[in-house]
């Protein structure tokens, strides 16, 4: 069941493609309801959750399917995602959309936290903050961002992460964010 | 021409779909080379190829169709954006993504910033600095980023957002920018 | 009774003063014991207690008077703080300390915050965002910061501030808070 | 020869130091002119000017004396500050102000830039993002800020610093910023 509704974009962008089928690219995502795969996870801690995404064993969140990335390892405290900038992350001035880059580094930020989560614990991002240092385009096959909490306290915490590339181990973009922590 | 590079989460949530079809949802993201767009903006002044992008007659750019998000006004040093935030952009605690009002926010600073550009000056993102301020889940329809530029020197812009649920008006984010200018 | 503790700079700064008394400047700051203040906002709202110190009835808090600071206006979710920055504000690159900007801005917008808080809830800064666009000196007889709140949920509380030249209203600096509310 | 100005805060201290003179704490600032400093640090590299300034050989900047602080180590890319807060320091909630750790933080963060840049050349901070995870009061004899340059580009160079408590070594607040470099 391929989802039809488009949005004002994909409306504009159907219209060039019956204009222009030469300049056209396409990608289909695909993904499972995100709510079962939460659902999978009530009762464990925030570092088994996390790690059964890892293991393939709970369904990858939507956004990782949509955005070409993927947790690579996981611990107490840190977290790795990978991703594959594509061309469909592109922004109007030809290089990869900042965005990408804030949410890929958002989501090893995230999840360096979440693994500080008890059971019955949960958390919400409050602020995010991106330095974009190198523009990322096609040519980068593989990027990698590295998070680690930086302090956790009963209420906030705080992680800090590296966005590179994997082939040079050039710095792109580094971030920091502040969660709030509560009892679920 | 379906793309079929899918990165290690599209293979996992492929894995899925084959043994899960019932839960698995897909969408077909199409869009348009974003190279010939950012030519057929040369000699342009940024407020006008901003808006022919507003217009439809250049492209929207891929990460608009994947993040369904449109421009729909612009003018000098202000921007709006509205998306429709999808299952798509979920994250693994069971709402929208933070990257996905980022990267809104993101992409409404950047185009205010952008209309105050002269015909051969280039602007570069330094810094985004988001805070959430509620949740974003598949209940909002359509969500508003209304940006505007705060200070224009001859080096830097900077420049502030919010983004609110169309619907309520309710504040789900806001975010601030520093960006380089340069002569291109 | 003048405190005679000098830190290291202060040392260094005697040190020089004894050599070259013709470049040499001072200034006595004066106080109030800043926990007999704060025992006399007890029981108050936050809009009472900082209302109180505008009027002259709470002595200023120190900090204040090291900065040559005060808040001028204060209504619920607003706060304003004039400033007169002085060469005893200079960093070793010629002008004012960007540190100077963040704390008048800070300043207005933990008071604008404040004044949101019912008698028993208290606030922390979890963050500050400052973006500096014009330096400060010694010409800039005074500077003005205007705080508002953004967002007051039941846990966080977000606010925004512009630092402005009071004779020009050119923009200096602005900023950003995130803050905690709890339950004292 | 002491300075008179008080500002509007240090006319009111001044109202309550003669009222209340049992509570009344002063503190005599001294320092050199800043722009003699600065002036004798022309034509030397960044690294050299602020390594004269930890020698002693040129004088401390003034907020180093009005804040109690001080360069403790400096070399190419990475800057230490300590600083003793003390109670001319505090806000109106009782504890040492944020703009204080703010302060300290961007001095070490800006050093550390500054001792990256040939002479020449000159930087301007952009931007400073300021954690604060523990309060600071007059319990903290001594206040440890450490800052590297995480990236230093041709144009933009980022740094990231924490402050500590030097007895415990406990994270008080931590700090990023975004600076421009540009030839003088």
């Amino acid at each position: 069941m391929t989802e039809t509704r488009n949005g004002d974009a994909g409306d504009s962008a159907l219209a060039f493609a019956q204009r222009r089928p030469e300049s056209t690219r396409t990608r289909l995502l695909t993904w499972q309801d995100p709510l079962e795969s939460l659902a999978a996870g009530a009762g464990l801690s925030g570092l088994e959750y996390v790690q059964r995404i890892a293991a393939g064993e709970i369904p990858p969140p939507p956004i990782a399917v949509t955005l070409n990335m993927s947790m690579v390892s996981v611990e107490h405290g840190r977290a790795i995602f990978e991703g594959e900038p594509g061309e469909e992350h592109y922004n109007p001035i030809g290089v990869v959309h900042g965005g990408y880059a804030a949410t890929v580094l958002d989501s090893a930020l995230g999840c360096a936290v979440h693994t500080t989560l008890e059971a019955g614990e949960a958390y919400t991002t409050l602020t995010l903050e991106t330095k974009f240092v190198r523009a990322i385009s096609r040519d980068h096959a593989r990027v990698r961002a590295q998070a680690e909490v930086v302090h956790r306290g009963r209420r906030q915490a705080t992680a800090e992460a590296r966005l590179t590339d994997v082939e040079t181990g050039k710095l792109l973009a580094h971030a920091t964010t502040t969660c709030l922590v509560v009892s679920a």
